[in-house]
């Protein structure tokens, strides 16, 4: 069986989303999700960068956010035919730990706490795929890579490219 | 750099001290250490095994636990040379990822957070060097094993084996 590594935020969680949401909250401007496009994560709000780059440090950031479309059936259908993990980068923020657990849980039942990793750096795991929204944690990586389309990486053009789950699921199920 | 791959339960943290500790706070007797010899993890306690299995799931059970001998001096040099990652099954026990977070903090503080994985399975990480007291992690891992005493691994005999810190030191430094 192939192993396929999965990130969470901004390819099964719509971390895009929720910092705007969290903006909107803040500052009572609702940002639109295309004005975000090439430009790094969190860069695209207007002013406040120091107030936004706390965002994640909040209680209920990671545990409130929406599964990314798609993203809960076509992983239940991958993980009958992949050895699955979930790899999170979560350890720059502590507190996103439990949440971030607890959220796994409450929209991934299917999967195991046997497949779920959090870690700093991605460089330690290795597999057959990896699906990631960031050019790091690929390039990184000793498998095939695949870019999950985000704001942020819209410039990249180094790596294959799955724009949304209908083409994680045309790619390999 | 060679990457090296260290666990943290009765690796460097002393885990079987503690349940020694908790349930001796329990039941009113000191276990002797050696007495656990050749027994599977919290088998070696006299009775009431549905309630040591509980101990892990005790706030501060990780928090508290003590940095074994040597650990810390012997790491933070092997951290001058090597690719370290301190990578621990704690997935089991999600109330664990904090504590797990703060102990290494205050007892390796010269180590980053990138440095650090916790997991359920640790097939998924790949290294030059595991060391590790138990075997079935050292069974799933690509490069060389290195078997870390423990009571409950003293009949296993097809790994390298490490006794101590100082071993450690005189095999890698």
């Amino acid at each position: 069986m192939k192993r396929m590594i999965i990130d969470m935020d901004d390819v099964i969680a719509d971390a895009t989303g929720q910092f705007i949401n969290y903006y909107e909250r803040e500052f009572g401007i609702r940002v639109d999700r295309n004005s975000l496009n090439h430009q790094e994560e969190g860069m695209g709000f207007p002013g406040n960068y120091e107030i936004i780059k706390q965002f994640p440090y909040r209680e209920q950031f990671f545990q409130t956010m929406t599964p990314n479309e798609g993203s809960q059936l076509v992983i239940e259908e991958l993980n009958r035919r992949y050895d699955l993990f979930i790899v999170s980068a979560a350890m720059e923020f502590p507190q996103s730990l439990p949440e971030k657990l607890s959220w796994l849980k409450e929209h991934f039942p299917f999967l195991s706490w046997k497949q779920i990793v959090f870690c700093g750096s991605k460089t330690v795991v290795h597999g057959d795929y990896m699906i990631d929204d960031l050019y790091y944690n690929l390039d990184g990586f000793n498998g095939e890579k695949y870019l999950f389309t985000a704001p942020h990486n819209l410039h990249i053009d180094r790596f294959n490219r799955v724009n949304n789950w209908n083409e994680v699921a045309t790619r390999f199920l």
